[in-house]
């Protein structure tokens, strides 16, 4: 048994232990106090350092060129950051050449090297942090904790499920059947979990290292060597994963090439010439539909894919406790990091006939109203607002943020004007809220990524269902956020809405919001409508990277 | 807890555990005599009482018609039996009617009913081996073992790991977070294995229930409602089973819709049309590449979709203890049921330098010699020869195989005439052996279905390699029989033959042959290469065919 393995095997159980059990588990605290009182200061340190320098922290070889085109979303200027640049050509051939020692070396070989490639990631969360909020434009602590804590505890969970399938069979054993008077037919039989070949995973710009992670460490656990495709605008927080990854395979006398990262640049983008690359033979990807849905269509030549693209996430109000409570949580769902999740609410559904509550009825209007001020008031909460809203990643985002009153329908709330004092440059943007009418189904059945915000005024509880459903069906969903204090009505809901595999939210407030998706418990993502055709992490987001193959040897 | 559950609770545990273990198990023996003195005389009356009368013992609902076209390859006349015809339409939309009941019934009491029907079929498997006899051309004995005990047990396993699968995560949960100060956010979960719908099976001519329980019964465990769509050929093995099926149902207050029996005939066939069905959501296929490969299109319209297609396996010669122990061996193997397994070897690799044994070096002509001579001995011994080769299901088989002299290369063995006394008018033939040289690739990179071999003269053992390789790369393999008796050299082959996924049976010689996959120990077909996309029975197997939802409510 490996070292690594033996010094990380209790990590590795209980990682197992918590994703049967599905409770609460962090292998890594999201606490940014939990890493020590000199971790901020050397994170910062070291992130300054690398600006306007040459990344040169990679083993991997075959780089032709320099480049880098990162920029800071709250600065506005470049990080001057250059990246090697490879050809294809060599990227994968570096990839197959590292194939073979890495399949042979086995599964526990390769979990006591993945285990600790995170162990020294932990010790960069801040350098992570800092590299994550200046690409994405998350906020400080958003960075720290999706990059950091939570997408290690996301790359822990598919080394545990991958260890878990990779030995659910026995990999060899003697085999006697009963041949009559106490005879036997005797065969020596060996199970061996076969890895498809090379892979790649595609990053996006949002949630460099969340995203990524967990096809990269699913590939690697079940014997591929893989390749990290990064978008051109957010690699560091990745490169720092892939550089460490390199430094523990060199240790433990592997090629570093068994993960290499593949950054381009705008002007010349790689990723489809990878993806259709003959010898890749399994890719994540991370991004919009349009692009996903090409990707998607590569299976046809043999290639296993996962995807996780864009949905119209819907939020069904019926009935609520209080009105109060239900528009604060869904303000803050709608203005975290300005409605650039994945899992962000999009739709509001509200009935016309006005929702129940334990004041009794309130109106349409009033509804209205309280969701408009509870947005308002959050985004220019001096003490909240610019640090919920971080800074918007893409200008492209932020003009359709801006120009948002043309979609189409009424104008309920004009995005407030939000300044960052830390940040002066930083593209801020603050929801806009438009209210459409239930028959206006091409105003609001498609994505609008970013803070806008419809809602969608409804005949009552079960059009808003049965809408929210339909786009699912059609368009997709991650999230669905529901308010209902009817114990049947909410089932009934909840039995429907996942008929189209999409998770129901039930009566969210206070601390806890639709958006969250946790390591070890909720599956990121369901596979079963247009959002995404894997999920973060089922059986299948192991088992089809690798094949079984059974020998028998007669004895 | 159903009561089902509870009376077949042991057979499953066991069954869970052997599936685990893969070593030997057999929940249904394949021993004739382990059903008692009755069942044999009670089998082939129940057979006798069917010919020429309507099949009537299905509980399914809108058939419009009456038709059957059924003909024993032993008797080459009609089997005079007709099965309701139903509108595609009407079977779709049965199977969507009696989706809501059986998804929500649970794993446990469908793992109850899925069970009991396997005993249920138990007292039948006479009768469905005369019904296979008569419908495949399969000896009495293997139609007894293949469509009875062999296939019951591979449903058996499907539902085994249906279930392992079904109950992995915990179906609802507490999950508390601390939330510092003693505090915890608290939400409880639930996670729910959500069915994708109706699933149909597409059956095959040769084995019409082996290849089919495994599909249907992995659809039903995990929610789906099923349509099986039987080869018209092959109609009435598989109808008892869904006879018995649909009891079960009915007398457990289900719709017995949940699965339904959809024959056609050969002048108005269904397959397309089901299956392109906006509302068929999983389709599992054996049978010929050319069909398989349209229907594996049919992903591309996010339908599910599980492949058995045709394969070319090889036998690599390197080396040997007894030539003739291995040629006896492979006599066999290409000799049972003429070829018509999908298992069954086709290309005989052997090197022009000759083939290393304990005794000596035995030249190339010799080894062919002594496979020409086995291969005759067994076809034209008496008691052995036709009840091995049984009788060939399809007509166009037949001609192939009596014009495979036809094919190229040098015949080195004509089909040796024989005859079944029992059966004067039995489509019965022989294998043929043609030699190929190693160039002529386009002679043996095909299959050719049914009783014909192909011994491929190459320059030596790393040649016999590198072409079955590629053969299984380009064409598919489902199985390769290795003879080697260099250790090293062995594993070799094993490892680069599982490179492209194809299992290894080394050195195979007695009473034991590369054809045979048994339930609960090996993979049949490993899903890696062109020959199926699919597995009986891996993690995949299952896990395609519903998708795990989980729900949070706020408590």
């Amino acid at each position: 048994m490996s070292s690594l393995f033996q010094q990380h095997h209790d990590a590795l159980n209980k990682a197992i232990e918590a994703l049967r059990q599905r409770t609460f588990y962090a292998h890594y605290p999201e606490h940014p106090k939990a890493y020590g009182p000199d971790a901020p200061a050397q994170g910062q340190q070291a992130f300054e350092n690398q600006l306007n320098h040459p990344f040169t922290q990679l083993l991997q070889t075959g780089a032709t060129a320099q480049a880098g085109e990162e920029e800071s979303p709250y600065w506005g200027t470049s990080l001057g950051i250059s990246y090697p640049i490879t050809p294809v050509n060599t990227l994968v051939s570096n990839a197959k050449t590292a194939l073979a020692a890495w399949r042979k070396a086995g599964v526990k070989e390769r979990t006591g090297i993945l285990i600790e490639s995170l162990e020294r990631v932990k010790n960069r969360f801040f350098e992570i942090a800092w590299a994550t909020q200046h690409t994405t434009g998350q906020s400080f602590i958003m960075s720290f904790q999706a990059s950091g804590p939570h997408a290690a505890d996301r790359a822990m969970e598919t080394i545990a499920l991958g260890y878990t399938e990779l030995t659910r069979f026995p990999h060899s054993l003697r085999w006697e059947k009963p041949a009559g008077g106490g005879a036997f037919i005797t065969l020596d039989k060996t199970f061996t979990p076969v890895p498809k070949g090379v892979a790649m995973v595609i990053g996006c710009s949002t949630f460099p290292t969340w995203n990524t992670v967990p096809g990269l460490y699913a590939s690697l656990i079940t014997g591929n060597t893989a390749i990290v495709k990064p978008h051109p605008k957010a690699i560091l927080p990745i490169a720092i994963f892939v550089a460490e990854l390199q430094q523990v395979l060199h240790e433990n006398g592997f090629d570093p090439n068994t993960v290499q990262l593949a950054p381009d640049t705008g002007q010349h983008l790689i990723t489809k010439e990878l993806a259709e690359h003959p010898d890749m033979k399994i890719i994540d990807y991370t991004g919009s539909s349009i692009f996903g849905n090409y990707i998607e269509t590569l299976q046809s030549k043999g290639k296993t894919v996962f995807t996780e693209k864009a949905g119209v996430n819907s939020v069904i109000i019926d009935s609520v406790l209080d009105l109060r409570q239900v528009m604060r949580n869904l303000a803050f769902s709608v203005s975290l990091y300005s409605g650039q999740m994945c899992t962000a609410p999009q739709n509001i559904f509200i009935p016309e006939t006005g929702v129940p509550s334990a004041d009794g009825l309130i109106p349409y209007e009033t509804v209205v109203d309280v969701l408009k001020n509870e947005v308002a008031s959050l985004a220019l909460n001096p003490k909240m607002g610019a640090g919920t809203l971080g800074a918007i990643q893409n200008p492209t985002t932020l003009e359709r943020a801006q120009s948002a009153g043309k979609i189409g329908g009424t104008v309920l709330l004009e995005s407030p004007p939000v300044k960052n004092p830390e940040f002066e440059n930083a593209r801020i943007c603050a929801p806009t809220i438009i209210e459409v009418a239930a028959k206006d189904a091409d105003l609001y059945e498609r994505e609008f990524f970013g803070p806008i915000v419809l809602v969608i005024k409804t005949e009552n509880t079960q059009q808003s269902l049965k809408l929210a459903q339909n786009m699912a069906l059609h368009h997709g969903a991650i999230t669905c956020g529901v308010y209902c204090t009817n114990e049947e009505l909410a089932q009934h809901i909840t039995d429907e809405m996942n008929s189209v595999f999409v998770p129901v939210s039930l009566n969210f407030t206070g601390f806890i919001w639709v958006n969250q998706h946790a390591a070890f418990s909720d599956f990121h993502v369901t596979g079963g409508n247009p959002a995404g055709n894997a999920s973060f992490t089922d059986a299948l987001f192991i088992n089809k990277r690798f094949v079984w193959v059974g020998n028998r040897i007669n004895m």
